[in-house]
């Protein structure tokens, strides 16, 4: 078999849902919905070696540490691993007293009870009671007519009140999941809820959760939202449900559904760190927190150490985060591009001058030290680099504030670098390419400057006497000039015959306090060349001198 | 700094886009649009280390076979390395007639200039100018104005125009981007645009090609399709510009912009394989035309053998595909869940006895094969797995059809072996196991058939008479009984004091043809226990004779 020329013998639209007056299109999410993890339940049964207890745990204190509080445990029914693990979570006083837990289970009456029994002893849970309710499932798979459907969910639903009904010590909750929700005839799943909501009788103190997965992603996420929108619009009882998502990733728009589906009016979502879940995964709930997050809402869920998540979550699910994956991935907060990069320092540089503490920085759309990620790391420099990435490198690394033009010349000699290496470049070959192309705190130089005195005659012109070693031997050479600079050029001229015609100087401190160091740079004209010069030193005026020795090295 | 209580003294809201009349959202894409790959541009300039002539050229003829015709092949004025590639490839004859190049270039003259010369000789090409347009790139990046900010594009286009006519031996076609679109004012991006149209002047016959980048993701969804339909509602001489998107995925919906960007009205789109790019990437090519191609529309791209093209993107980029990747991801066609297993094993039956092509099985919203992904892959085994699952794997892998009540037995067996190896279990596991259980074609088991012979007496009754080793000594013994199998059972009564009753018994052939065998199915009951037997042989009945012995070595 082949991709076939015409696929619409094999597959159909998916069609839309007739909701002319949709409104979610006008709304936006104003606040953080209630979360549900379900890492260790729909992440843990989709990985390839299902976590052991140990892991669980540790994912489990993870979720606490973020914030999540209602988490799905598991499938007591499903094996004794299963049970003695969230039994023994039960008993262990892990669980905060404001985290409540959940466990899902089939609408069988011995899986039911299995399930709450797992839960004996628990101050609050929830029990996850579902059925799928849509025409492929209820005809291939069970062979069931609709009643026959409606009536699992329903039998279930009794079964549960009983259960509860005997433990009275638990503070119950209910959540039913028509599953298949979104593939399925929306009137069918209003009935089928309406009639778990008629045996559970929730009220608006004590609603039901009524969760409706995208169990497999089966259109655009607007038609999810339309589906959303209209089952809250239908649904009898409304204020007595609490509508959750809960979507796959099948056609790479979970989150979008998610997100769409709060605005078509949920309230709660259900998903994984990273994305984990069944095939493609669910939502995940770290892009959705911290996309409301850089909306300015707080989503209530903290990943300000998002690498130590990270380390949790891989370690666990024995499945990477994926280099680009939304806020956590290696290379999020990466600019290869020059532009990129020029843009990125000028927005660092606006914001720390700023009054307010609005983030304006281009390309990033967080600050990445709001999850615990370094600035340093926002920039690699590879050959495809401009100037810009060059200089943000050297001013963070080293402190040096290269004039504009001067980050042009420099840019050939970290071209050529990169050509050279054919490989990227971090700060400290940036700073070896620097000293290099400057002479800069490198031996075996042409002229080195050994020592110096410098004296102010009462015209006004200076002195600069000194001593310099030239190819090693040295030398005792002095010369005039209405400055410093000016007199150490014309010892040059004077003395090794060099033209250095001084076109700009600029000079900065390096560093603050008694510590500090100061860097000088030189624009200077030989002949038809435009040469470069930087001196650093203790001392400014000395810097300056280094500076024109820097370039003189270059024109030598 | 950590997360923010109040992240909204940092964070604004994106808002709304004042569009109440939005009709996007009844829309459906009901076509394939116009596909640009910028894998060799926005990809390669966002890798760790860039690709060099030799795995560019492996991606562009890659791109070709899939049916790309399309291509952004780089930033020619980047370096000599860039350039140099770009004009090899023109020059080399690689790119087919139906094939068109692109590159990029910024609004500087010598840039420009640099740009076409790369492309000297093509036979056709497009020329993609851009410049940012958004309030934080004028204030923050070039202190400009809009007037200034609209000038450069202009002055771009005229450059543009200027070069063009130069060269009239290349069929040229002119693209412009506003950059950071999405976060601009619509209504200065229309003007940019405009101005940019008055200059080059296009027409419904030969139309530019408007590229809308959501440079940086910073909304929902939902919001970068407003921004596109009013974009399109609002342009002047809309019918002569080619709308293109161009989507990045900071908050993870990236495929769900460009797809309600189609609604939107776009007709092109932007993006690379497997959702490569800057920082979280563009949107992913591949995810979108097969999500086209699930709902019936021919993408126009082939993805028929989606491991070799995944092969090649992670050759070229160093990047892995993510194993939840939609589509090309390793896990995603798995289903560990034994009610899903359960459910895809019902939906292949039902698949292959309809009439129809229609796809149905649930769980996979694509069918592997179309994509040259095996079946076989479709399931894995692990100690969650439920008994639809080991039943799928036997089924798959040795054509044995367990009746069902056998299958929960022999669930019991291989869970047991799950728990003991602690790992995924794979096909040869399971057949292993099911040896194990029913003593099947394994040696030193307690009754062994050595051989023997059956008749039918007068009175209908049958006489079997054979050699059977028992615990390794080979014994004669005979029984009588209404039929083949209860004189079997009369024999073991007789002379090992064995207790069995034969509950149920199902045979099935074993492939087709002259090597076809037969597996005979035996469900007994020895005291109170439930036993089963299973025989394998080339003769319907010597397999029914080893299912009554695999069920002795049980009981005994």
């Amino acid at each position: 078999m082949t991709m076939l020329e015409n696929p619409s013998i094999k597959y159909k639209s998916f069609g839309q849902i007739n909701l002319p007056d949709r409104q979610w299109p006008t709304r936006m999410i104003e606040n953080a919905p209630r979360w549900l993890s379900t890492d260790l339940r729909d992440g843990n049964q989709s990985i390839i070696d299902p976590m052991d207890a140990v892991k669980k745990r540790r994912f489990f204190d993870q979720l606490i540490e973020i914030g999540v509080k209602e988490i799905e445990v598991g499938f007591p029914s499903a094996g004794a691993t299963e049970f003695d693990f969230i039994s023994g979570l039960v008993k262990s006083g892990a669980i905060p007293d404001d985290v409540t837990v959940q466990v899902l289970t089939q609408s069988r009456e011995d899986l039911i009870r299995t399930s709450f029994e797992s839960l004996e002893g628990a101050r609050s849970a929830i029990v996850h009671l579902y059925n799928a309710v849509s025409p492929a499932w209820r005809d291939i798979v069970f062979r069931m007519s609709k009643d026959e459907v409606r009536e699992i969910a329903v039998a279930g639903a009794k079964i549960m009140r009983e259960e509860a009904a005997k433990r009275p010590e638990t503070d119950w909750h209910f959540q039913y999941s028509p599953e298949t929700f979104s593939t399925a005839e929306l009137d069918f799943s209003i009935e089928v809820c309406a009639a778990v909501m008629e045996v559970l009788a929730p009220t608006p103190d004590r609603p039901i959760i009524l969760n409706l997965p995208a169990t497999v992603e089966a259109a655009t996420p607007n038609i999810y939202a339309d589906q959303i929108e209209y089952f809250c619009r239908h649904l009898p009882n409304r204020e007595s449900a609490v509508i959750s998502l809960h979507t796959h990733n099948d056609r790479g728009t979970g989150v979008a559904a998610a997100e769409l589906g709060l605005m078509a009016g949920a309230d709660r979502v259900e998903g994984c760190l990273f994305g984990n879940g069944e095939r493609t995964g669910n939502c995940c709930l770290v892009t959705m927190a911290l996309n409301l997050y850089t909306q300015g809402i707080n989503p209530n869920l903290d990943f300000s150490d998002i690498d130590r998540v990270i380390e949790t979550v891989e370690y666990c699910n024995d499945l990477p985060v994926h280099q680009r994956h939304p806020y956590g991935g290696e290379l999020v907060y990466t600019a290869f591009s020059g532009s990129h990069q020029d843009a990125i320092k000028k927005g660092f540089e606006a914001n720390s001058a700023q009054n307010d503490q609005q983030w304006r920085v281009p390309y990033l759309p967080i600050d990445p030290a709001d999850l615990g990620r370094d600035y340093e790391a926002v920039i690699r420099v590879n050959s495809q680099s401009g100037k810009g990435g060059f200089a943000w490198v050297l001013e963070q690394d080293q402190g040096l504030k290269l004039p504009k033009k001067m980050q042009a010349d420099f840019s050939k000699h970290v071209q050529h670098m990169a050509d050279r290496l054919g490989r990227e470049l971090n700060a400290s070959d940036i700073w070896e390419a620097f000293q290099e192309a400057y002479h800069v705190q490198t031996p075996d130089k042409h002229f080195q400057l050994v020592t110096y005195e410098e004296s102010r005659a009462a015209d006004g012109t200076r002195l600069f006497a000194g001593t310099i070693a030239v190819a090693g031997s040295e030398q005792s050479v002095s010369g005039r000039g209405n400055g410093l600079i000016s007199s150490v050029v014309s010892t040059l001229e004077e003395n090794f015959n060099l033209d250095l015609k001084v076109l700009d100087y600029t000079e900065h401190a390096l560093g603050s306090g008694r510590d500090a160091r100061a860097a000088a740079y030189l624009m200077c004209q030989s002949g038809d060349r435009i040469i470069w010069g930087c001196g650093i030193d203790e001392d400014i005026a000395t810097a300056s001198v280094r500076a024109v020795l820097s370039a003189a090295n270059s024109a030598a």
